[in-house]
Order: structure tokens, then sequence, then C-alpha cells
């Protein structure tokens, strides 16, 4: 194995009914008063929000809410947080929905002891090396954010989607009550299984080493997200299933999957952001289009990972029969596969390759290719 | 998955040369004086003691220390380590050894914030909610204990071999570099092995629900165990072999086996710890003469999961066929499968029985069997 550090902090209180004792949660940690960041007003009607209010109310905190956070969530509504969490002067933020929600929570967390503009320390500007307290009750398992130290987010004047990683943005307690997640749409189950899978495969595909066991621990999350979302789609009240799925999402990007690796990239998030960034996309629905492209160009530059891949995971014998399996199942799941699919029309191909570029640019990465191989890859999708 | 809690807030430094900066890794919390817990003094001829005072130094930290600490250590070594500890003031303890050491430490950190005997601590009378600051450098992979809030002890007056868990006692950083085990024996290498696998295997045998994702992450590492212990036979050399051992004995007892996990009990630890306590057998030695004869007593109250166990990881279709295989395995690696192999005769086995149950009685534990079926276990030895 390659040298590595492993740190991950967040205690998961896992299971029904959890978000229940959210206020016992915090309360230990001093918090007083709280932002409670939410998305839509469902969690009003569902009653979650109500319980939630109960359970810091029991347990002696105060809060102030933010809510309306979109999927691809955006700078302005950090900012709007950020102002609010000083002005109230809160101690903590809590948030109450999916990875949207919590990486803004996030940047909120971050911003609100930060003197300068938040979006400072999304853009590589300065280092978000504190932040309050975060907390959270995850209502879609999907980014990982809920045990790992990352946030992203868009900045919609410029489209660009950046973010950080800080041991500061480490949730203290990620709560993950999986029949939460019982009301997520098919789509959204799709989108959310094709996120998780590519956390695993941008690495398993790109490292140039991965020692066995940290191959078999992505391989397990992979199979898992697979059976599990099968199931779900038919029976979508099947709870073993919805909290296998939950914990491999966790599972899939908490640093283990990291352990011993070396060489890793993250081609297709990258060329992914773009497109979600520029055309408000679901970051799933966009993953599931660029990976059939990146594989069928890729897996030349890494043949025995695909053929492993293939024979794992669907028990094929060719990197390219795996590849095809992968495809067939995006299909079978309702994701999508092609740009035209997300109403992407070929004439956007070189806007799309510019927009890759300049945050190669920014985040000061290696150029993984040369921009007339993503415009090929583009142009494949 | 049945509701669950995940907590582990342990630092991992893992790879090369990680020992050297262990100084850098404990100044950050603030540490001005340690105690240096460690075994045999070989440390002192190998240059790793060297190495670590020169690291401590460089980064301003004085320190004491306690040597000599052996296999299945006892408390009243830990006491010696508490009374230095306090007459010293150190703000941390920094173990240099393996489990004995580390869990030697764990007990002087609880004690050393603890005013009354520090058996109580370990032997259900307190509980340890605090301790100094924990921090180690591995020199033998087994217990896991660098990734867990546990420690084990042997009251060398009583023969109790009892301990603690306490979120307290997690290590704040485990520096694990695979290449200080070079040198482990062959001998110590199999009982390693097999102590991580009974960890696996206690869990993975005994619970009534185990999810999906969960029984993965278990065979995959005693999948990695048995391979890596083969390879490492034949060439101690084997850093890749060696890396990974070390990292799946962490993994194996970092709490990820539990998740979503119903109704485990550890009852091959219990009957080897009154082994080891009354016989000063080496832990792993002790397992491997235990699992044999418990598995074949214990498999028809849980068929699937032996079957299971055969196919995932001999390639065996019968509950019975993977008993053997292991039992080989067992063999093959020179670790003992019978009590005479431990010089331990069947005059003992009434005083065994009696001291397992005086053990249950102490850990208010429920009853795993009645007296007679330990008898008829031991018997069986």
């Amino acid at each position: 194995m390659r040298d590595f550090t492993f740190y991950n902090p967040t205690r998961v209180e896992f299971g029904k009914d959890k978000e229940r004792a959210i206020g016992s949660y915090m309360a230990p940690y001093g918090v007083k008063k709280a932002l409670l960041v939410y998305g839509s007003e469902r969690i009003k009607t569902s009653g979650l929000y109500d319980r939630v209010a109960k359970s810091l109310g029991e347990n002696g905190i105060d809060f102030v809410t933010l809510g309306g956070i979109k999927s691809n969530p955006v700078v302005s509504k950090a900012r709007e947080g950020v102002r609010i969490a000083k002005e109230e002067s809160v101690d903590a933020v809590l948030a109450v929905g999916g990875g949207s929600v919590l990486d803004t929570a996030k940047v909120i967390a971050a911003g609100a002891v930060y003197d300068g503009d938040v979006w400072d320390l999304c853009s590589y500007k300065k280092y978000p090396d504190a932040a309050l307290k975060i907390f959270d009750i995850l209502t879609l398992s999907a980014t990982g954010s809920e045990m790992n130290a990352s946030a992203v987010i868009t900045n919609e004047e410029t489209t660009e989607k950046f973010g950080f990683s800080s041991p500061a943005a480490f949730p203290t307690v990620s709560v993950i009550n999986p029949e939460l997640q019982e009301s997520v749409t098919n789509e959204y189950l799709a989108y959310s299984a094709v996120d998780i899978l590519s956390h695993c495969m941008d690495l398993y595909f790109t490292a140039s080493y991965i020692p066995g066991i940290t191959a078999n621990y992505i391989e397990n999350m992979i199979k898992t997200v697979i059976r599990t979302t099968n199931a779900l789609l038919k029976n979508p009240g099947d709870y073993e299933a919805r909290s296998e799925f939950a914990w491999a999402a966790a599972q899939a990007l908490n640093r283990t999957t990291f352990a011993g690796v070396e060489g890793n990239r993250y081609d297709s998030h990258l060329i992914e952001h773009s497109l979600s960034a520029l055309y408000d996309v679901p970051h799933g629905a966009g993953l599931s289009v660029v990976y059939p492209a990146w594989m069928n160009w890729h897996y030349s530059q890494n043949p025995t990972r695909y053929e492993r891949f293939a024979r794992q995971i669907f028990d094929q014998q060719t990197a390219e029969a795996g590849i095809e399996a992968l495809t067939h199942w995006f299909v079978s799941i309702g994701a999508p596969v092609k740009l035209e699919q997300l109403h992407i029309t070929q004439d956007k191909i070189e806007e799309i390759a510019a927009h890759i570029y300049r945050t190669i640019e920014m985040a000061r990465m290696q150029p993984l290719y040369p921009k007339e191989t993503i415009i090929e890859l583009l142009n494949r999708m």
C-alpha cells in the first residue's frame, strides 16, 4: 500500500427515528443557537421540521432558518446563510436535506467565521481552516458529504462550480435515517446511484495502483449500490435495501476508498461539474452521460482494472463487456446516457470544453488531456 | 440494517518512516511531556527508540519511559505507569509496541486522571470517561487496539482478564509503519492472523443478522488476512502483503464490522481470555485452539452463515468443509489447534470452566451456554 493518512471524526447516528434525538446530539457540544438550513418546504408538510424543532427545543437550542436550497446549490444562498449566521450569532449549522443542503451548510459554517466573501473559501483564494460546528439530518444519500470534509457549490454569476475540502468541514454528527429517504423518486434514486458509483469508479479506474483490500472494499460498495437500487426500484419500501444503499453512499466517500491508493483522479466529476454548472442538470444525470463515453475512451489506459471490474461486478470476461453491462444498467434504471437526453445540443461542446479548461486552470490542476480530447469525448456523449 | 452509531476519531498515519514524525503529530495537541510505554529493549537496538526520541525532542516534547510490558499485559505494570504519569505530570501517553503495550498505555492514560486504583476502571467498578491523550507507534498488528476504544488487561493477583471500552481510549493518532513489523516471527505472525480473523469471525458467526454490505466487508478482511499471511510466511519482506495485513487488522475492529449488525457475541474471545489469564498462553494461540472446537459445536445454530463462509472464503460447499478448511489453514501456518499443544492438560478443564463463568458474572454478561456445554467444548479442544 502507498502511504496514507486516514481521519474521519464524524459520528454517524444511523437508523429509524434518530432525527428525533438531534437536539441531544448537538447540546453536548455547547450549541445554544443553530441555523437550520433546508431545501423545499416539504419538510414542513412531512412533519420532519416539527420533529426537529421539538428536539431542539427540548434540548434548549434556539434556531433560525434558511430554506430554499436547490440542487446544484449556489453561493448566493450561502452568502445569505452567512449573513444570517453572523447577525444571529449562531454557534452551529444544522442541515436537513440532501447533499446540496449539506454542502451549502458547510460553506455557511466556514463563511460564518471568515471576514471576507465566502466565495474566497470556495475558489482557492483562502483555505477554510475553521468553521462552526456542522450537524445534519440526511434525506437523500448520494454525495457522501455526510461523512466527509468536502463541499461543492456553484457561483451562478460566473458559472464556476468549485468547493473546498477541510477537516473543519467534517460534520460533527450526521443523522442517517433511511426511512426519510423512502419518498425519493425513482428518477432521483437513479441519479443518486450513479453519483455513488462514480465516487467509487473515478478512483477505481484512474488509480495507477490500488491494494487488493481497498479494491475489494470499492467493489463491495459498487455491488451494494447496484443490488439495492434494483431492489428499491421494485419496492421503495424495502428498508433493508434503503439502509444498505444509504450506508454504501456514506462509505463510498469517507476516505476508506483512498487507503493506500496512488495516482487517482476525478475525470468524470471534472467533466460533469461543467455540465451542471452551465446547464443546471442533476449531477447524477450528468455523470451517467459522461461515464460510458469516458470509459470507452479511457479503458485502454488501464485494461487490467477494467477487466477486473467486468469480472467482479458483472461476471463478464472483457473490459468492453463490463462497460456495456454498466451502460445497460444505467439505461435500465432510467439514467440518461446521451447529452441530448439532458437537452444539451452538439453546438454547446466548445463552450463546455472551454469551461472544463477554465476549471482546471482555476483549481491549478494538471490538465487531464489535451482540449481536443475533451472535445472528442464530448462528441461521443 | 439495524440501528447503529459509528464513531471513530482516531487519525491513522500509515506508511514508511511515519514514526519519524511522531513528535509533529503530538505537538499540535499541546503535548509537552509524554510517558513512552514499550515492551522489550529491542526498540533500542533496532534504532526505533532513537528515532522516536529525536522526533519528540525536535518538537519540544519531553518524555519519561516505562518499559518491560509483556504479552497478556498485567495491571501491576499499568499501576506503575499511572504512578509515573502522575508524579511526572505527563499530558500524553505514547505506546511504542504491539497491542499489549498499547492496551497498557490506554489503561495508564485512563488511570492517570482517576483518583482511585486503576483496576476499578478495568473491572466494571468505575467507567473511564476521561483519559490523557493516547498516541502509538504500532510494531505488531493484531489486536486492532490502534483504531478502537478498548483495552484488555490481566490482574495477575486474581487472574481476572478484563478491560474497558470508552471513547476516551481512542488513540488520537496511530502510526502504522508496516516496515516495523518485518521482524515479527512466523509464530507471532500466525497468532496475529488468528486474532484478526477471530475479531471478524466472532461477529460473523454469532450475529443473528448481518446486512450484506457488512458481511462482504468482513469477508474482505478475512480473505485479506489469509492471503497476506500466506504471502508473508513465504517472504517476510513482502511490503505489499505486510501493509495490507496491517490495514486489515485495524479495519477488523474499528467498528465498521458492527454496522447494522444484531445479536453478536464474543464467544471465542470469552473462552480464550480464561486460557491466557490462567496459563499465560499467547492470545492468538489460545484462539486457534478454541475456534475449531467451538465452530464444530456452534455451526448448527447458524448453518446459513457457515455455508456462506465456506463458499466465500474457501470455495467449499458445506459448513463442515469450511470449518475443516479453516482448521487446516491454522495448522498450515503453525497455529496450535489442541489444548495439549499449549501444554494445558485435561485435568484443568474444570478450573477453566469455572474461570469463564466467573468472568461472565463479573462482566454481568448473559451466560452463553450452560456450564456443562463449556466443559464439553473444552473437552473437544
